[in-house]
């Protein structure tokens, strides 16, 4: 574990001792601000798109923590947007789309694009380890993001499979429970520290990516490293680099 | 439905209103008599290799079904396969196998080999349909097998994700759900006309492949049409003729 210091205390190009990568999405891989401000717009071209991205994603969370307690039984990504779009469309002017324009809006998060250096470096980093999704989002709407963005995963996992909402550890330990390699031998990669924080305690090693413009361009978000973490990159081309692919 | 018909009373090319190919791997996919048969002779150059392949693979449906009647918990077919394994070692002479060697024999359900047809057949799926694998085969092992082979995968499914092997409705049901489409949008491609009757009996359509040296090139197996079928093809080669691919 060489914190923050990865890129100072490994030489360049020294391999891993992980064997399987699990990526975060929403963000890591994905602009889900841009995505979503840009078919909003494109419904609505007067909304505030910017704020509007903003609170369908601050729901994101609190929807969770309600799956997490109990209050509401399993329930897939797809529904809880769908049941924060419902609560914040009046807020935006919204509440004259039809069932259709909402269900369509419903599945931007299905047509997320990546950020520019996502395929090329996910291709580098498949020649060499395991790569899989691990995000919160359901299995469909990672597989059609897949599909159009041509994201080459190995396979997608998400907390669908193991019925339990990252940060739960069962999430983390399920990657290595997957593909039968000790926890120390999956690396997560995302660009939250909390998320980064939870799969270090199961025993997994950590990459942080900045994605400063994550929140949107006039919203950028604090990426200064955290020495915990194994690794410490500014995107996917750096993180081949380091992984020596 | 066109039964047996399919490449009859369907004009050649023509689309198929399914949207999502999902197709059994072990005999369909892969070839497991002739991956198996090969491992154990590197191992031991006089088993009886064909014939133990036909034994393993004969403890499956049996194992699968002491978890089906709740006599086992929820297994893998990793778990499963190596159940199986330890029963035939002593009839094959391989008592004195090593823990890593077994070990190692017991994951040769990872490196099975596709059909000649196999890569550039889904290629060719993929640029239409959403394709991805409904198999009893745990996920990693499923993963492992598409990596080393390139199956192009949009996405790897599994009776792990559903907890549900085949032919539980469960699973069939499972992909249409992960993938918000109705049932009959959801084609099943198998070499195995059990697997298919389940399928349809769930609303699927259905491709019946041939696969005649599925149980090696001394034990043909009867191939024949079954009209109930949507499409009956030879390869993967046919079916993406047939699909309009």
């Amino acid at each position: 574990m060489t914190g923050v210091a990865g890129s100072v205390a490994r030489a360049a190009g020294e391999a891993c001792s992980a064997r399987v990568l699990a990526f975060d999405v929403f963000g890591t891989v994905v602009d889900w601000h841009g995505g979503i401000a840009r078919e909003v717009r494109a419904l609505r071209p007067r909304v505030d798109a910017d704020q509007f991205a903003l609170a369908w994603r601050a729901g994101y969370q609190p929807a969770m923590q309600r799956v997490r307690s109990g209050q509401l039984g399993w329930t897939l990504i797809d529904d809880l947007h769908r049941l924060i779009l419902d609560q914040i469309l009046d807020r935006f002017g919204l509440a004259d789309l039809t069932e259709a324009e909402k269900s369509h809006l419903n599945k931007a998060w299905h047509r997320l694009d990546p950020w520019p250096d996502v395929v090329a470096g996910l291709t580098r980093l498949k020649s060499r380890y395991m790569i899989c999704t691990l995000s919160n989002g359901n299995i469909g709407l990672l597989a059609n993001m897949a599909k159009r963005a041509r994201l080459p995963w190995d396979c997608i996992l998400s907390a669908e499979v193991f019925r339990a909402y990252k940060p739960d550890p069962a999430s983390y330990l399920g990657v290595a429970r997957v593909f039968d390699v000790p926890p120390d031998e999956v690396l997560l990669v995302a660009a939250h520290q909390d998320d980064l924080a939870a799969a270090r305690a199961c025993g997994l090693q950590t990459a942080y990516v900045e994605r400063p413009a994550e929140f949107g361009a006039a919203n950028p978000k604090d990426a200064s490293p955290n020495p915990a973490n194994t690794w410490h990159v500014r995107d996917f081309s750096e993180l081949a680099d380091q992984l020596g692919c």
